[in-house]
Order: C-alpha cells, then sequence, then structure tokens
C-alpha cells in the first residue's frame, strides 16, 4: 500500500550488522566486528575533559553550529593530516561528518546518477557498498593483490569504461584483506587516474595503527590534479561512539559536500565535536594510539601463532602490518557461509567474505577482527574456528 | 571536469544558513535563526550529567552502537509521546536519528522519485524544503490559512494527482507561520489522507512549547491505518547541539529508515544519546521546559507589543500560542528581501518569508524569531525594522 522509492529496492539490511546480533551474545568469542578495544576508552580522561570543556566552551557546545564543523578541531585535524599523511590541506579544506560513514554516503549521493559505473578493489569494504547501492551504481571490481590494485587491470578498465564516476580505495590496511598498497602501486594509480581524470575516494580509517614499518605517503598527498577525496575518522584511533569523522577535498568538490551536510542533518554534534577538540588539547592521542598499537600488534600476532598452529593446510593469510583485520583464504571448495553457520554453534564469529565482493563473488574468504578480543580467547576462537573448517574439508 | 550526479543541480546552498551568517555579526539584533536560547542551556547540570554517565555506562557510550538507538532513551521519549501527544506507541517504534533534520532528510530518500508529487502548507518550513530537494520532488502547495491546510482544497488536488507520494505539515505552531491547527482541521485531514492512503509527515520540534491553551492531540495519535510517520527532537525543548531526534512510524516504515540509517552514519552518537538519557535520569525536562516557556512568552509578548507600537497600519500577524515564531505580514506590494537589504543595515536581521513557500512565491512575509534575544533588544530590533518597512511604503 505505502509506495516507497525504487532507489530502496537497492537497499538491504546490511549482511554485517545482522552478523553483529548474532556475535554480540554473551559468551560468543567475536572475531566479526571492526570494534575497537574497549577496555581502552579513555573513560577517566573523558569526565575530566567534559567538566572542561563546558566550563570553557559553555552554551556554544550546546546550541547549533555552523555546518562544516568546529574551527579548532579542524584546525587539528589539518595539522595531524599535514604530519602523518603529508596532505597540503588547511582547515578551510576540511568538512566534519558524521563518522566517516557519512563521507561515503554523501560520496554516493553526490556523484552516483543510477546505472552509473564505481570501481573497487576485489574485495572491498561492504559499508561502503551499502552507503552507495541506495543510489543504483554498476560496480567493477578492479583484481586487486596483496600491493593493491593491479595497474594494468585498471588501465584496461578504464579504457573500456567511459561512465566511471569514482574509484573507491583503502590503500592502508585494507577493509577486509588487512593488505596496504606498496608505494610503487600508489604512484602508478595515481598516474593513472590522473590521465583518465577519475575522481578517487580514498578511505583512510586504520592509516594510524601501522605496528612496523613506515606510513607511507597517501593518494591525496600525490594528487595533482584535486581528484582524491579522503575520509577520515577519529572512530578507529580514539573512539567510535562520538561518530565524528572528515573529509578533505578540493574545494569545488567540499562544497557539494557542506551543501548536501546542510540538508542532511545541518552539522555534527557540537558538544562531541568539542568534546574531541578538548581531549586532543588536554592529552597526547599520539600516546593513546601507541598504546592501541601495543595492544593490537600483541593481538594480531596471536591470531597468527594460533592459525600457523591449529589451521589445516590450505588456509593461508598475508601479514597484515597493521588495522585490525585479517583475511582468511580457504581451500576454493569451501563456502565461508558455511562454516560461518557451523562456528556460531560453538560459539565463535568472523565475517564470511562473500558481501565484501562488489560484483565477483569468491565464497572461500572470511575477515577476522583481531582488536576486539584478548589473546586466549584468540586462540581459543581460532582453534574452534579451524576444527570447523577441518570438518568441512573432509 | 568533475561530474556530479544530476540531483546535484536541485541542491542550492540554504538561503537561511547564509542569512544565519551575516546576521551572526557581533552587534546585530537577529530575529532571523530558530535558535533557543542560549542562557537558559543546563551548562552546570550537564558537567554532572556527563561524569555520571561516564561512571555509569562506561565504554558503552564510547563504542559502536546499535542502528536504531539507544533502548532506555526511546523508552523515554515513547513515554513521553504516550503523556503529551497521546501517541499509542513503545520503545520499538522509535528510531533516534540525527536531529530531526534527518528524519527530513530519509523521508525524501526513501519516498520520492525525482518528478513525484510533494504536499506541504503554504508557507512552510524551508529546511524541509531543502532536505526533499534533492531528490527532485513536484511540490503542490495546499492553501492554509490559520486553522491549518483547508480540507477542501487539500481534497481537490488529491482527487487530480494521483502520485502524491506524502503531505508534509506541522500542525503545531508552525514553522514559519508560527499557527497551531484547530482540532476540529486535524480530525477532516486525518479523514481526508486515511480515505486517499496518503503518507503524512508530521513535524513537531515545538509542540511541548504551547504557552496558553492546552496541547492538542497529534496527527499521530489518529493515525489509525499507520500513515503517519512523527519527527521529533530534543533541539528545542532541551538543546540542538546533540543533534538528537526520534522518527516514530509503523513498523514497515520504521524499517525503511532504520535502513536508510545504517547505510547513511551507522547510529547517532552514543555518547551523545546518554548524555540526554542521563540528563532526563537526573533532572526533570518538565521543569527545564516549564522555564524555557516563561522567557518565551515574555519575549513573543515584547514582539507583539512593539509591533503594535511601532509597525505601520498594514502590518500583521497572527498571535503564535507557542513555538519560537511569529510571521509578519506586509502590504502586497512590499517586498520582504528588499527590506532585509535595508534591515541589515541598521543591524537587524529576520529572514525574508520567500523561500517558506514550495511554490507559489510570496514575497510580502517575513518570519521573526523571538527566542534568542532579549526584551529591550527586541523592542529595539521592531523599531528599526518599522522604520524600514515605512520608508518602503512611501
Amino acid at each position: 500500500m505505502i509506495q516507497f522509492a525504487d532507489r530502496m529496492q537497492n537497499v538491504v539490511a546490511s549482511e554485517i550488522r545482522e552478523i553483529l546480533k548474532i556475535s554480540n551474545k554473551p559468551g560468543v568469542i567475536s572475531f566479526a566486528g571492526g570494534l575497537p578495544a574497549r577496555e581502552l576508552f579513555p573513560i577517566e580522561e573523558m569526565k575530566k575533559v567534559c567538566t572542561e570543556m563546558l566550563s570553557k566552551e559553555g552554551a556554544n557546545a550546546l546550541q547549533y553550529d555552523v555546518t562544516i564543523g568546529h574551527l579548532p578541531l579542524r584546525e587539528k585535524i589539518a595539522e595531524r593530516m599535514q604530519n602523518i599523511y603529508k596532505i597540503d590541506c588547511t582547515a578551510e579544506d576540511i568538512l566534519i561528518t558524521s563518522g566517516s560513514q557519512q563521507g561515503l554516503e554523501f560520496t554516493g549521493k553526490i556523484f552516483i546518477n543510477s546505472g552509473d559505473t564505481v570501481l573497487c578493489e576485489s574485495p572491498t569494504y561492504l559499508g561502503a557498498l551499502n552507503a552507495f547501492n541506495v543510489y543504483g551504481p554498476n560496480y567493477i571490481d578492479v583484481p586487486t593483490d596483496h600491493q593493491g590494485i593491479i595497474p594494468e587491470e585498471l588501465e584496461k578498465i578504464l579504457e573500456k569504461n567511459s561512465n566511471v564516476k569514482f574509484i573507491y580505495v583503502i590503500p592502508d590496511f585494507q577493509n577486509p584483506s588487512g593488505d596496504s598498497w606498496s608505494l610503487e602501486r600508489r604512484k602508478r594509480f595515481m598516474e593513472i587516474v590522473e590521465r583518465y581524470n577519475i575522481p578517487v575516494v580514498e578511505d583512510n580509517p586504520y592509516g594510524d595503527l601501522r605496528f612496523e614499518g613506515e606510513i607511507l605517503p597517501s593518494l591525496k598527498s600525490m594528487d595533482k590534479k584535486g581528484l582524491v577525496i579522503f575520509l577520515g575518522t577519529f572512530s578507529k584511533i580514539f573512539c567510535p561512539g562520538f561518530r565524528v569523522g572528515w573529509v578533505i577535498a578540493n574545494p569545488e568538490i567540499l562544497e557539494a559536500f557542506v551543501k548536501i551536510k546542510q540538508g542532511a542533518d545541518l552539522h555534527t554534534s557540537s558538544i562531541g565535536q568539542r568534546e574531541i577538540n578538548t581531549y586532543l588539547e588536554m592529552y597526547s592521542i599520539d600516546n593513546h594510539i601507541a598504546k592501541i598499537k601495543d595492544v593490537y600488534r600483541n593481538r594480531r600476532d596471536a591470531m597468527m601463532s594460533a592459525i600457523d598452529k591449529y589451521m589445516p593446510k590450505g588456509v593461508s593469510y598475508n601479514k597484515p602490518e597493521g588495522g585490525m583485520f585479517l583475511w582468511l583464504s580457504l581451500p576454493e571448495n569451501i563456502n565461508s557461509q558455511v562454516v560461518f553457520v557451523e562456528a556460531v554453534k560453538r560459539d565463535v564469529a568472523f565475517v564470511p567474505g562473500t558481501p565484501f565482493f562488489a560484483k565477483n563473488k569468491k565464497n572461500n574468504f572470511l575477515r577476522m577482527n583481531f582488536s576486539a578480543m584478548p589473546e586466549d580467547l584468540i586462540e581459543e576462537g581460532v582453534k574452534r574456528m579451524a576444527e570447523v573448517i577441518k570438518e568441512q574439508m573432509k
């Protein structure tokens, strides 16, 4: 009886959020969510921050705010982005969003006409697909290896398709693969997209969480033509509950984002933005990130050790140098969704890999989060998963 | 060079937010924004609330949350909605949104195909038009008097138009008119929309701010067929800086909203929702609202007195029984946008009425906010406006 818009046919409930419901049951060892370790959240610090912030900001913290976001926070983000990712930007180039998920949604809204082509890695982040799907894109997943998108394959696709609206990529500790693009691949990629004038969405929630090696320059830092839209967030390096992220883009594109933000929710929480800004003034987020990285590195190592110890031959992974995820490759005849159903019966959860493929679905992968569980449960969970996989291989 | 989606042609920067930039200059007497009085925000209470909340909720306040929103907050909203607006609902019928602006945006996304017809009052809230515009609706503004939408006119329009997707209305202290629908009109309206099976968006940010008389039953309370989508918010009765609002709808429609919310921003701020929830537990929001109403009533009275005292013949208004706005009718040959330009030169600002008309624009109205300025500045501002209007009438 009630007639929704046609675009609602493209919208299905996020598979990952359905899986999270199952994995949130008490007693379940969950490698499913992309959850930061809750025991590391700075709760006592935030009590001091909230009181101090309200004393300093007063009514400004509770009143309507400008759409583009709180200036002192944008200034601090600009400085971090210059230092860490070598992005040439000021506060004027930055819009605060309600999490980087909102940045993804706005990207879809701003660029995609129904039937337009969007390129992405294979696999790619399913939350981004959920954000874009409502606008009816036609996906092409570009063949991707452990070094990133394969330049020759990208070029072949761009030669054949004239209506590519943008390319969505996660070059640092990709979700779900955990892989990072090599410097060489970053350069080749930018050379190609600049030749074809294709906008790029560089999603970077995990880049700061590098456990070893050097942070590589972002695509945005190599962006000579203003093609790259960089998405950042406090969710993984601080706390996701604030829903505070940011977009960095050239003035023409940023103006489109700001206009869309006005209609979408006026602005991101005034109080939330100021709570984060005051935290950044009172404490060192770099010390906080160092603490997170120590914990996550140990958990990643525990997960790799347990996999090496318990998993049967034919199961493999590429060591992630940071981030929160490990991407497990199963023998081709094993279906990760069947493994999931059996694993849940043993109170262990993860995310089957299939929904992370935009187009050419592969069923023999699965994503494991290592940030949210302590080492002993990681070992126990991997052990139970290994039992299920062995049974499936019989 | 960069190709946006076609829908971006429908998006212009919000006129009201451009005007707010002008009116935010120091020294300007501003009747422009829909700003709550900042001196009434409970800053000291919020310090206690934040500390208490973080002690009680711990990491939950900083972690990812469920899309539909924090259950204890939804329970409290359900109870208030039952008591005040006689809406038969539970927490299950409620989705927390990032302000009611997000509820408006989602409504557009869920219902409007480009070219679909949307009905609204004449005048109507321009922020809603901004939210809907991106989806390319065709508006029909239904003739409206001080009692609300005129039922006979609504029926004529529904007879002639078969593709009406929804009707957008603000029956309580309308923005911009300040008018409230009579009980008789509410009943007639619901009888008609139920006969034609037309979804209704009932936007109610101001209903609690009634200075005199009885709160009338909401349209949602009379909704026998599940056609009414009710939008509420803490912005006007508490603090807008949190960006916390809610949607109440039948299960089929609410499910569509929840799915759209997942892709749009995952969920509204965990910490913000819990700060409000804890405020509601520690303090009486009804006492807070009573305090707001006392102040706003006096300011409305001051504005009406000043208009009666200074404005020339031919300028009129209908007394608002609550809310934040007074809608000034000028002689037909006076253009409110010209008045605005001249008034700004004398450091007084308001919003010209023209952009509040979806289709049949009228230029001789303007919206005055009375909640954000003290009585003496209200008198001074109205006096200066009156001088400008008198000059224009010469």
